[in-house]
Formats: structure tokens, sequence, C-alpha cells
């Protein structure tokens, strides 16, 4: 893998679906179609702005489907297009990756720190 | 998979992993131990800081190891943990997904302005 100038722009997609919300978002709707409230009570923690800015990213990238059902109040869903699905492996890999090493994660920076503080000292 | 508040450490973990820099360091790690400035020919564009600033953090989180060997001049060499190890598919995925996907993409994006602007009209 030789991440040369044509590399760039891959770059830019990695930075667009590496972020950690849009990663959320892909692996929840991998789960199934939801609703903007549905999202936004399955990730704790983001604003209703953030989660608006980042269904528009993945909705302009071909990842994510934005439908608009003709009833009152209106229903909006969202769900992964078939581009979309085939990032669904990867961002819940790494999604649970996450779940799952944050003691190891947090011993290892301890770790670190001390280390870090003896040759300091 | 309900991202309530104990999933608040797991997002911050997701933010550091999900980073596009860290990303490809860790797939690129992943081929096998590399010397800085191996790693820094491969990403190219990145700064000598940023990847300075990336193996740290992948180095005190216990993703990556850091070896000096005492020769003149000093080599240095990093490493996968074995858990950053279990990491290295996923990052893989997604490199490959975004080098892959770039095209695609472009056009899900022409295509997605170009409704914008006549919705605007």
């Amino acid at each position: 893998m030789e991440l040369t100038p044509a590399g760039c722009r891959a770059r830019e997609v990695l930075d667009r679906v590496g972020d950690k919300w849009s990663l959320l978002v892909i692996a929840l709707l991998g789960e199934r179609t939801k609703r903007f409230t549905e999202l936004k009570r399955e990730i704790d923690g983001i604003s209703q702005r953030m989660l608006t800015v980042t269904l528009r990213a993945l909705e302009r990238d071909g990842i994510v489907t934005r439908t608009v059902y003709p009833v009152v109040p209106p229903r909006v869903e969202y769900s992964l297009t078939p581009m979309g699905a085939t990032l669904m492996d990867a961002a819940n890999t790494l999604v649970r990756w996450a779940e799952g090493h944050v003691s190891q994660i947090d011993a290892a920076r301890a770790d670190y720190d001390s280390r870090t503080e003896e040759a300091m000292s």
C-alpha cells in the first residue's frame, strides 16, 4: 500500500467515513432503517445539529438515503444505500472494538504515563 | 446497540482510532514493522509533526510499540501490539473502501448537488 498523490482523494473519503459520528450512524443504520429521533436517542451525546450535518454529508456521499413520507407530521426515515451497506461491516467492527477495549486502553495509558513520568524524573 | 452514557468512553476511543491518520498508520503497520521514515514516505501528505503525534498517541493507547535500537544513528521501529493487530482488519477494510469508492462518491455528490440546486431554483 503506497499512499501517493492518487491516495489523496481516498484520504479525504477516509476522513469522512472514519469520523466518529459517521461510523456510529452507519453502524446503527446497519441494523435497520431508522427515524431521526431514534438515531438521536441511540447516539447519546450527539447534538441535533451534529446529527443533521452528519446525515446530510452521508446522504450527499451516497451512503445514506433520506425518505420523507407525506403524512402529518412528516415522517423522515434514513437507510443505508447499497454502497453504504458495503461499509457496514467495517463500521461495526470498529464500533465494537472501541466498546470492547476501553479498559485495556485505559490500562495502557496509565502504564505509558507512569513510564513517561519515571523517565522525566 | 444503545449508545448510552457507558458508550461515552467508547466514543472517545472511536474518535481516536477512527482518525484518518491513525487508520492509515494501523493499516500500514499491519503489513510489517516499519521505521518512521518509511511511514512518512508511504503516507503522502502527512507532516513530520502529525506523524509523531499520531504515533505517540497510538503508543500511549497500547496499539503501537516503539523500539529504539542503540546504533548510530539510532534506529527507531514501530510495530502493532497484539491489541493493535486486532484493529488491523477493520482499519484495512476502511482504507481499502475509501480507495475503492472515490469515483462513486464523486458521482453521488454531483448528483446530490444538482438535485439540491434544482430544488432551490
